[in-house]
């Protein structure tokens, strides 16, 4: 169960590769117990804890930081799913579970678990409810939290809350359970989590519009959430930009429509049953590009070419990552204020940093925009850096001014500690000091993550 | 702002009469700075609060109990709608608005507020969110809880949690807000809540179904919850002799098919745009009618038969009214498990107290039954509190090996408080101690409401 040295190393490296540390060790534990062990044994060593599912963070959440005291403890060994009830709608699986593989067995239950995001194939349920991950669904099934119907967790005293009920509903008081949603491991250990479960939507459309601004997207959407109901599952926003970025990465990529446009967006319409899923997304698209919301547009014909249009979102991530170290941010403001936070912003990054590109695109309608400031090729690390920094800053000062979010799904973690701190109330930041002492009087847990905290004396 | 002596009566008397109390005084501040004050007046003065809101709940939650020593604080006045934003499809609406003129409100708008229960004309949203109240539409837009952006909140200390943010997305570390949703303020007193909206449904099917037992009761939420994807907005399930109660209360209501089925649904699917709601419903209603899984139905073909289908739902409740004293029960089991349930503890009812009639009901795509037991008229008040002793005990039996829940939706409060303590394990106890030592540690908000934390010395 104890790794140490070597074999410690994919542990103690973030996603992205840009960032390397060590840890006193790294802990495998199979079962609860185990994990309960481990703590009780770290916390009689003097040392502190970093819990971490398939560490696939953004924010260095999942990373010692202090490698003299810190121990890893990683769930992957504790990947089971202990039960899917279709009938229930239901499902508890272990933390360690890969969200792909939970997505997987659950299908094959003719079920579906909404949570969908580009690291499904590496990330671990425990850790998407740690940070509460957001993704393309959420619009529809809502953040991690509101796919959670229990959890069970180890505490900073090595005693075991077992949360995991799949009842619906249940209004016994004090939500517990919601205080380690989001805590990214500052206040225990997921070690299995409860989760609703939605049918299997056997009817998917996938369009790939092309608009004149991004002012129309946000049109679009009210139009799209009002006109569809509550069948629109995914409606991503992607600049001009994205299709070249896309080729970067995936050079014999087809472009399905004209790259002219001001503004692209991905609708995914789906369902199951009865509604033609089809003839509504038609008939939708149909009536906004006649009133001139749309003016370019195409709707897959078939699964393969629904993955093609995804490619352009996947590939122009991938883009970006093969132009080397860049800022990629996280953001969230009014929906009505997209078209003008994005456009602000931007400008604000271009006055300061006159060489980079930025890169907007994200999940529209929750306000969610990812950001991003691409460096020119050729410079130093120290001149990246420096861009880096002026831009963060660039655009934080724009988001301050729109009461905006700076982590809209991904987590504050390491990475974005400082900027949270500088900005909560005291009044937040006393009852949140409260709160961890009271589960973790140690300061066991996570260390240095979202917030740092005052150490026990 | 201060109330005392037969002005506060009004404030000491729970929704069905039932229980009257008497408090120190009763406070009704106006604004956020008010409540401040008057909480950091009680600490000054060594009085506990006991938030209200519409003073509607069903556990006596907001009844004082203590009256040396506890201040009624009403937010009654501060009842103001902030902003109703459509574009951004969310509101803020300060805690003491009455549901009914929010709803109203946001419809003015072209949007909806989908919480829908049977007191809305009375409660109020704070009172909504502390008690993480329910309804018929959460099995479509879930539990207030996930209805709730964000809250502005006075705490024990006197401080002012202002996190009235519209944002729908922020993942910046624990979620604060969750602690007092549900916490009936035992934590804290709500004082503004930014919340969700949705657009408003222009079509609503509303259908009155016979079936042949709560089995294909269960089947057909099933089907219902797959065929009509999520456009299903409520499913109710009514027992034979709801339309017997209903007629109590309303003589002459018409009953709109036989009454002679073994069970009953009230199935609403709704929704807003291209998708034609009514063809939905009736093509999903012919064919679990060609299967037999549906006996015998009809679907209102105006608004005021809808509006008269639902009066079943709501005279049935009116009509237990009328019967006096009676037991409430408010629980939930697992989906696949209601039949099982409602039948083994209705028998376990009968075994104790044979002369009393079981009229359990309920939301049952949440898998919440309303189990209640009526005593036979002319009964003393003494014979019929042994009943409701007896049938409660008697279902907490059965409801124990379900591992059920004893509060789906209404909280625990004061009524509930020993039932739930009496089960809740060991580290969960710990845990919401420490959490309530933390965040008030001088015992001041809501004493003797879910749980008796030990007084502070």
């Amino acid at each position: 169960m104890v790794l140490s040295g070597p074999a410690t190393e994919k542990y103690c490296r973030d996603w992205h590769g840009d960032v390397t540390s060590e840890a006193v060790a790294v802990l495998r534990p199979r079962t609860t117990n185990e994990v309960a062990d481990a703590v009780k044994t770290c916390a009689r060593l003097g040392l502190s804890i970093v819990p971490q599912g398939g560490n696939t963070g953004l924010v260095l959440g999942a990373l010692p930081d202090r490698p003299a005291d810190q121990v890893v403890i990683s769930l992957e060994r504790m990947n089971a799913i202990r039960r899917i009830d279709p009938d229930d709608f239901s499902a508890v699986v272990e933390a360690g579970c890969i969200l792909s593989d939970f997505k997987d067995a659950v299908a094959c239950e003719g079920m579906f678990f909404p949570l969908a995001l580009g690291a499904q194939g590496s990330c671990r349920i425990g850790g998407n409810v740690s940070t509460n991950a957001g993704g393309i669904n959420v619009l529809r099934y809502g953040m991690t939290r509101e796919l959670v119907l229990g959890l069970e967790c180890v505490l900073p005293d090595g005693s075991i809350l077992n949360g995991l009920s799949t009842l619906r509903k249940d209004n016994r008081g004090i939500d517990l359970k919601q205080i380690f949603i989001g805590a990214e491991g500052t206040l225990g250990i997921i070690t299995a989590v409860a989760v609703k479960l939605a049918p299997q939507p056997d009817q998917v459309a996938t369009a790939l519009l092309g608009l004149n601004s991004l002012d129309d997207a946000i049109a679009l959407f009210r139009r799209a959430r009002r006109d569809c109901c509550d069948l629109m599952s995914a409606f991503e926003f992607m600049p001009p930009v994205a299709f070249g970025l896309a080729r970067e990465a995936i050079p014999d990529l087809e472009m399905p429509i004209s790259g002219d446009h001001a503004a692209y967006v991905l609708l995914e319409i789906s369902g199951s049953g009865l509604v033609d899923i089809n003839d509504l997304t038609e008939r939708f698209l149909q009536a906004v590009m006649e009133e001139g919301l749309v003016a370019d547009g195409v709707i897959a014909s078939s699964t393969a070419q629904a993955r093609n249009l995804w490619l352009f979102r996947e590939g122009m991530n991938e883009g970006q990552a093969k132009r080397g170290p860049h800022l990629r941010t996280d953001l969230s403001v009014r929906l009505s204020q997209v078209p003008d936070f994005v456009r602000e912003a931007e400008q604000a990054v271009i006055d300061v940093v006159p060489d980079a590109i930025c890169v907007s695109y994200g999940h529209i309608g929750d306000g969610n925009v990812h950001l991003n400031v691409l460096p020119p090729a050729g410079l130093s690390r120290n001149e990246i850096e420096a861009r880096i920094h002026d831009a963060k800053k660039a655009i934080n000062t724009v988001l301050d001014a729109y009461n905006g979010s700076l982590s809209a799904e991904h987590g504050i973690g390491r990475l974005k500690r400082t900027e949270h701190e500088a900005r909560i109330a005291p009044a937040q930041r006393a009852l949140l000091a409260a709160l961890k002492q009271a589960v973790d009087p140690q300061g066991l847990m996570n260390p240095g993550c979202q917030l740092e905290y005052e150490r026990p004396s």
